[in-house]
């Protein structure tokens, strides 16, 4: 298949080729850029939301309800998974496994499993490509799963709109000593397998430490739910709703989607740093301490010329 | 004070001069570049370490006893602490900071406080500057003191060539759980606080979590210690001699620092990309959305072109 027919294919919604496309930007197959640039353009919005949480917090099945529930609304869903333990990614049980199936052979679902290493441009890097593309591709809905124990999981959630933290009954003395991180990025908590005991008490302690937290406009809410159960689902999706609905109505989407493009940028910079665009000699150079690492970088981006002309195309 | 004169008393390993630099570096004000890459070329091989851990670990103290000891040996002692909770920048309780003062009048230690925010740069790029700084003046062992708690804490330490994680009794479960970063970090681990309960199980917790760990070839020992009574710094410090004659003698050492000369190059591109050296109307394009990230980081680093002919001339 040459660049634009793949191109073609993948715009007209073709899963194979957003499959092929995802790999051919993830692997830097020659035409990578071209094709990145071709979705950027033909992106038709799509709603992204992170869903994180440690192992063992019934992240996959509530993901699972999830689409599920946006299905019967007719979304088009595609789900990215970065999480070891995820049924998606193959690191589960195997009666997860087989839940997840039923959603294998609907074509408005789209799975990728991505692995947590072996990208070249890093793993936030990765999962923002493969959301431009299938939002090219026609799905409304992107749902990127994670497990928010590192910095790298963390960063990839960053990539979604509005981040879902789920939560074990019983885990709030955790989140208060260790996992202030996590308690930052959740645009939403909610307290799953709420039919386990401890559920309303972590529900209340969850509720004390938003409450506690800066006013920042958004005040993000604390949702019970049971995957297992089916219970709170639509309780979920409506906080989701809720916090997109706010971002528009404050204006804060645009400035939020301006500073994901600008962390994507550098992403992309550190990204061609490790591979081939920056001379060998002068990363050589830099590897032995032949220069300096600050002049070394000034050496690279120096002169920032000749971009002008190229914006003012793309603009055209 | 020139440019010239600044790096010439820098160099002579006056005090002032060290702190001036330092200064002009992290506001990047001008000539800081040139004043960088002299100190750079002037480095004198200054061996580093870094400690952290958990807030409350008695890391400052750790560090007090340390710089005794180095400066009975008459080595010159730099120390970069970015930890809040340490008396070196004023986080601390009264009493600490008074201890510390012995120090001050000490013409061999330089102290140097860093915020954990507000580096154009970021914290790693800015440490970074002052181990540069700190060697070309004279100093022969640089301390860098964080605490471990977040990404750009861990960035910071990496800083390092050794880095000491202190824990307190009684610490195990946590690490255990959600430490992991922190204990991957680790080339020497410091129970620290002996002589309260718990510690030798902490220490035992330790060395099975460490034998547990893939063998890498060097095995981070776990000492005890107890620095208010001013025990077992000796062996702290005997540690961390070991693990740097374990890397010199495996040739790790080669292969950690230019791995470290890479990631500060990284660190130094992508603070330019923040400040001026990216053009604005790029970056107002990224952000507007009307350049897609990674045909933009393809722009700014594109042509790669007048970089050997500069490389040439600094290898010379």
């Amino acid at each position: 298949m040459t660049d634009g027919a793949l191109i073609e294919s993948l715009l007209a919604g073709d899963r194979r080729a957003l499959a092929r496309a995802i790999s051919v930007v993830e692997d830097r197959r020659p035409g990578w850029r071209t094709l990145l640039a071709a979705a950027w353009k033909a992106r038709r919005g799509a709603a992204t939301v992170g869903i994180t949480g440690v192992p063992g917090a019934g992240k996959s099945t509530l993901v699972d309800g999830l689409i599920g529930l946006l299905r019967s609304t007719q979304s088009q869903v595609a789900v990215v998974a970065v999480d070891p333990s995820s049924p998606f990614t193959g690191g589960s049980l195997l009666g997860d496994r087989i839940r997840m199936q039923r959603h294998v052979s609907d074509p408005g679902v789209f799975v990728r499993s991505m692995a947590s290493r072996g990208h070249l441009g890093g793993l936030a890097d990765a999962t923002s490509g493969v959301v431009v593309l299938a939002d090219a591709a026609g799905f409304d809905q992107v749902i990127i799963e994670t497990v928010g124990v590192g910095q790298s999981e963390i960063e990839v959630i960053g990539v979604a709109e509005t981040t879902v933290v789920v939560i074990p009954p019983g885990w709030g003395d955790a989140v208060q000593t260790s996992k202030a991180g996590l308690l930052e990025a959740g645009d939403v908590f909610v307290v799953n397998k709420s039919d386990l005991p401890g559920a309303a008490e972590t529900a209340a302690d969850l509720t004390a430490m938003v409450d506690l937290g800066l006013p920042k406009g958004w005040k993000p809410p604390v949702v019970l739910a049971s995957s297992t159960l089916q219970q709170g689902i639509e309780d979920v999706w409506a906080a989701v709703a809720e916090h997109r609905s706010f971002l528009a109505s404050s204006g804060e989407d645009v400035s939020a989607r301006s500073a994901r493009n600008l962390a994507q940028f550098e992403r992309a910079v550190s990204a061609s740093l490790r591979s081939a665009l920056a001379p060998a000699d002068l990363l050589a150079a830099v590897r032995s301490g032949v220069i300096d690492p600050w002049t070394a970088a000034g050496m690279l981006l120096g002169s920032g010329t000749q971009t002008s002309r190229v914006i003012s195309d793309n603009s055209a």
